[in-house]
């Protein structure tokens, strides 16, 4: 069982005057650099052929917005959307949302859409079982995680990758 | 201070009918697929500018040909060679070698060519404190970690890339 974990891109800023400033951080969209990019990653990991049987999203746009480019991109066949990958959603409600599925045996490859610190949180707990804030995860980066089983227990998996974008994103020239 | 630690690349097998193992394991050099993948991950380091300023690597023939492959793509301008970085070298003896230098503020980013399990072990010892054993480091991959200074205490790094080699490798089509 592999699961990547992936941050959204470069969103723009949230507005500090807006009258609702949870919904206004819900609703930022990418900006044109921030989607650019995303593509770009996306383009890359269809030459390398690393794509997945199923995405999930955190619901907030930005998230959502860089999911919609990976599925354009055919990196995923399926995206769904999960309100616990909100910014601080708890990884013990993901798992058991995850574990209350009735089995796919075809699904052996997800992705995560989502936010920091949770998701480089959440790769600690499950490689390490702790936190530690040692992992670094940019915009448009990606955590690898690879399992023994479809339970993904915390402190049972092991990095396979973490890859920042500037690694995905060929220079020109 | 940024490091990075990299396998070596693809090896012949030793050969578990010679006289003196030891020695035969130190003189494996690497296969046809193995000079060429490292060639490979080589170009793409230059073309992302993913460069060091000194690299220092096993007396392994394995890992010295693999430097030897970065120093002849110009990945890094200066090659040295440290015992240990040999298979089973401990992190606090080259600690001590490190830290005897005298303080080159022009090197701020170096890579160690090695082996496994010893890199990816001395990974989590600069990351976390201890092992795991939970990071996958494939022949060819590299692990770059964020330092606040040049002494690169243990526990004190923060992890910016793990990358197999495979993501490097461009394919083709």
């Amino acid at each position: 069982m592999y699961l990547y974990l992936i941050r959204h891109g470069i969103a723009i800023d949230s507005d500090p005057v807006a009258l609702n400033s949870m919904a206004n951080d819900e609703l930022r969209p990418l900006t044109k650099i921030g989607r650019k990019k995303i593509e770009q990653v996306a383009d890359r990991l269809g030459k390398l052929e690393l794509t997945f049987d199923l995405m999930i999203t955190s619901p907030l746009v930005r998230a959502r917005q860089t999911a919609d480019i990976l599925i354009d991109k055919q990196i995923s066949p399926k995206l769904e959307v999960s309100q616990n990958l909100k910014p601080m959603g708890k990884i013990e409600s993901w798992l058991i949302e995850w574990n209350a599925r009735s089995t796919d045996s075809s699904v052996s490859t997800i992705a995560l859409v989502g936010h920091e610190p949770n998701l480089s949180e959440w790769a600690e707990l499950w490689i390490f079982g702790q936190v530690y804030h040692h992992l670094i995860l940019k915009k448009g980066g990606i955590i690898g995680l690879k399992f023994s089983d479809h339970r993904m227990e915390l402190g049972t998996a092991q990095l396979s990758c973490l890859v920042p974008p500037k690694i995905f994103i060929q220079k020109v020239g």
